[in-house]
């Protein structure tokens, strides 16, 4: 298949995405998740009709339930008339991984509406990729159109930052009684919350991790929007009416009080920055492995030049190659 | 201070450095830890005289006794008249990080000698911090004049990787018993593992342990270099003279073979593409943060631009910059 075979092909996957045909959006969504150049073509062809959507970013730790809350929340959702696509990122965390897309698969055989999408993405998450796929993700199913995006993790490690620079609210879940799930929310995980959902509230424990969720707010930052507390039970779905209630109210609290706005630039301008710093190290990659470069690596390998001498001539080779190439 | 006072007083320290002063040696690691220019400058004018450290990388899941493994090495290596330098590496992982830094104090509290150096670094780990730090420190205690270059980290996440970027031999520490230890040793972590060390070994469990190891190592591939199995009681110096054998031996298969060379091409090549990724980095954010920048983040903002069209122009734009400001 020729390069431009393959523009061709992406062209018509816009087209019938364009028609509202699920199965482009499904092969698009591949080429994102395999960090194909197609997938972000489609991305920044589409990018005009993004900005309907509401998007909801869900993370909490292994075992909270957020998958059991994810289906209570299409159920609900689906009940007053909207529709909603589902993004669930399984980071390559062995730990996790595979219990989560099993869940993801179980959840998958339990709809067949046109109004849901879910969607799994397994990425290896290098340079930035996990961010990049599950942005560029998002932006696509805005585009398709659905109302509510809700995108998942698992909040382990570094995930937990990379959800609040895509979604506009984040419900971050705890569950009573799991091992010291308090001592697991870490100050930064906190601050990206904006509503606190305390899931399997039926289970003894819950209330002391409601009033510890309630005493941590207290004593951390925030500015107008004091994140609310909501006891769910997802499995019954107990709760989960209050929740979408908290969800809509955060929203008008983000149109009306301008954060919304303030938060989108601040999101775009970290993909505009992950975007770049991908491209320029693919560049860095292609002139390292260049016969051109043998020789200052050479001189690096005979204690001639050093690592950071050498590292600079790279950076400027890689500068002057894109200055000439896009005069 | 101005910025000439700042590099006359890194040149002081570097002389101090050519003259053996530990406290010079102490302070450029800081430098070199909190990510200050300094340190990697230091690193560039000293990195001529590295290459005469073995440098070896212990790593192994929390709880394994790599400290102790790290405490009975240093004895041993004393013994023999060789200096040790240690870099004990925390990653800021808030699970572990705690607990070695204080294992690491009680460490320096047993010794006084000046054949051995002992440090910890703890570091953000953004933007490849962790490895360029623990890289560059790695070449100070080298042309220091360290026999041997101790780094120890804890194997969890994506750690294991860099440890393989760093050592000449990789040490790989497992106990009996210790939750699910085979399953924690992933594909990846196994591959990276010149020597595997069973430590604890009176526990019971050891010998299945040994079994398991040795089972995945017949399913694995490796070159002409097969993973001793090396079992010790570290804390009684129990096995460690076999343990230094080992390590000899595979120091001269290195040398001979010239799969050291080929490392040491490899970990230069990786060395420099994260200097060059980290130097590119930060002009993206100066570009972007620019005022001349502002257009096209509006015009992104008012979805007339897509993302990806705007980190190109970003893109562009630095390696202009970098292009005419060293022509």
């Amino acid at each position: 298949m020729t390069a431009a075979t393959r523009r061709q092909s992406v062209d018509a996957l816009v087209e019938a995405f364009r028609a509202g045909q699920r199965g482009a959006l499904a092969r698009l969504l591949s080429h994102v998740e395999n960090e194909r150049p197609a997938g972000l073509r489609a991305m920044s062809t589409l990018y005009a009709q993004t900005g309907r959507a509401h998007v909801l970013g869900i993370t909490g730790p292994p075992g909270a339930g957020k998958s059991t809350l994810t289906n209570a929340l299409i159920r609900a959702y689906r009940a007053v008339g909207k529709t909603i696509g589902v993004l669930a990122v399984d980071p390559s965390s062995t730990l996790t991984g595979g219990a989560t897309l099993g869940d993801r698969i179980r959840m998958l055989e339990n709809y067949d509406d046109d109004g849901v999408y879910i969607r799994s993405m397994a990425t290896r998450g290098q340079m930035g990729g996990l961010s990049i796929a599950v942005g560029a993700a998002t932006h696509l199913l805005d585009a398709f159109g659905f109302d509510v995006v809700c995108i998942e993790t698992v909040g382990v490690g570094q995930d937990e930052v990379d959800i609040a620079e895509v979604a506009d609210s984040v419900l971050l879940l705890q569950v009573p009684n799991l091992g010291d799930a308090i001592q697991t929310i870490k100050a930064g995980v906190l601050e990206i919350a904006d509503i606190l959902v305390v899931n399997k509230s039926e289970i003894p424990g819950a209330h002391e991790l409601v009033r510890d969720l309630r005493n941590m707010l207290r004593l951390g930052e925030h500015g107008a929007w004091i994140p609310p507390i909501v006891e769910t039970v997802a499995v019954s779905g107990q709760g989960i009416a209050e929740l979408l209630k908290q969800i809509d109210r955060h929203r008008t609290y983000l149109d009306d009080s301008g954060e919304g706005e303030r938060r989108r630039q601040r999101r775009l301008r970290a993909e505009v920055l992950r975007l770049a710093r991908r491209q320029l190290a693919a560049r860095l990659d292609e002139v390292l492995s260049d016969a051109a470069f043998a020789a200052p690596m050479d001189a690096l390998l005979k204690r001639e030049l050093d690592p950071l001498h050498v590292a600079n001539l790279l950076a400027r080779q890689v500068a002057r190659d894109l200055s000439s190439n896009h005069p």
